[in-house]
């Protein structure tokens, strides 16, 4: 099977690739720029990206749209993760952002979780979406070389205290929000998918 | 396939057969008592239930534990939302707690999300895991007499105002929480559930 893949995120489209063995992933046209993402919750994002590509395509596309939501701060940065510290922030910035805001907070107090809704839309209208979540805790500074975005500091419950950036991307895929939400969507596609 | 059911809940129970066709569900077995919800996650709430009653039958079970977070109160109730006003909190008790903790929030500012999580375990250490969100608000009063819970007073995001209690089941059942992860669930249990 072919699926357009709506983001030009190298490291979300590298992780993605992984996650759905066996597709056939084509690259966003030129043509579509940059979804701009209006919507307030992670489904309702995912969804704009997702059935903006498939439409200009006219073949399904495939988009995930990711939030951290930290207790401790009543959900944020939530479906902002991405531009926490504003619209050209880096992955650094917003970290920092984080760790800034959490100054002072206990690492029993750190409660957070990672959440992710990946869709694939048809240009008929047909969808196909699914939720994964990891729950964990904000570390109180940085751990770790891979993976991108929050990973440095994100410590996910019931391991072994690692965080998802000192993990390699087989053991981050088979605990994180992504991998469990690529898991679900492969299977609700049916066989056609694998 | 034959499942045992973790939960002794019979408006929970009701809604997970709906979401299980063609499997038999099994009650648990009176030997096993309630189960202390003690781990501060959905999930591992879940896993503490769906393993118990596994262990104590001898056969597979599945259980869901189901959380309410409120952005507006930090993520509360979350993972107590069954014993927020106390251990035997009636549902109007917990529904009146939170509408009072919200007096003064404007509708906008009332956003929340119901989080499944399902799991069934076999004796054997085995387990499938499946994750459901919805997005939605809290009303500003109860409407409505159908479900349970909180659904008098949660309004899903994307749809024509009502509250899960003024639905279907069916209805609710299509864009709900439980819904959505026992759809996964059921898929990635793979044929033998169907």
């Amino acid at each position: 099977m072919r699926l357009v893949l709506a983001t030009a995120n190298p490291h979300k489209a590298r992780e993605i690739a992984g996650l759905l063995p066996g597709v056939d992933l084509a690259p966003r046209p030129a043509e579509v720029g940059e979804v701009d993402e209006t919507e307030d919750t992670l489904e309702g994002n995912a969804r704009l990206k997702a059935r903006a590509v498939a439409e200009a395509a006219g073949e399904p596309a495939v988009a995930d749209d990711t939030g951290l939501e930290v207790d401790a701060l009543g959900g944020r940065p939530g479906v902002l993760a991405a531009r926490y510290a504003g619209e050209d922030a880096t992955y650094a910035d917003n970290v920092a952002k984080l760790l800034d805001e959490l100054s002072g907070v206990a690492e029993a107090e750190r409660t957070a979780r990672f959440r992710t809704v990946a869709l694939v839309a048809w240009p008929d209208g047909r969808e196909v979406v699914a939720d994964g979540v990891v729950e964990g805790h904000i570390a109180l500074a940085p751990r770790g070389d891979g993976g991108f975005g929050y990973d440095p500091v994100f410590v996910p419950a019931g391991g072994d205290g690692r965080t998802f950036a000192e993990m390699t991307g087989e053991e981050k895929a088979a605990v994180s929000h992504r991998g469990r939400a690529f898991a679900a969507l492969r299977c609700e596609m049916g066989t056609g998918l694998t």
